[in-house]
């Protein structure tokens, strides 16, 4: 069993207005120097099995055909290696908020 | 310039209907031997200046306080190198839509 990810991003080109209302918050909430906001969608797949170059093919095929609109989106793939919590460095739910 | 990610994913004690609701069209679309999915938000700032600990450290607390619920949702936050295209290798578009 493993997990794999699947990013899904409006491409560069195409507006995005989620990411832009982010954006105009910011300062307004005290957040300097960023300049750009994207928001897009994250799928998390637990695969069951290796996860061989065929499952990443089966998995490529349905990001196009199902978790993306390739016409307005691009996607990538990729395999986190044990199915487990993210990250816990990088990571921060509210009980925990140490700050780095 | 680099791009920092905030990956914001439901806790996994939370109910996840758009991840159930993926998973359970799957047979019906062909694809077997994917056991669960979750669905999530993806967030691509685009940070001026070095990211060093104290930008992290902001950031951190920009997805603390807005762009996670940190009641339901977990975050997670990662420097992106290159402030460009994701790895072309994984990635994929219709209109290339080549499978590995």
């Amino acid at each position: 069993m493993a997990r794999v990810v699947v990013d899904v991003m409006l491409k560069p080109e195409i507006l995005d207005p989620q990411g832009q209302a982010v954006q105009r918050a910011l300062p307004r909430l005290g957040f300097e120097g960023i300049s750009d906001v994207r928001q897009g969608k994250r799928f998390e797949l637990e695969v069951e099995g290796p996860v061989d170059r065929a499952a990443l093919a089966r998995v490529r095929e349905l990001a196009e055909t199902f978790l993306a609109n390739t016409v307005i989106e691009d996607f990538t793939v990729r395999v986190e290696e044990a199915a487990g919590a993210p990250d816990p460095a990088a990571s921060g739910t509210a009980a925990e908020g140490a700050v780095a």
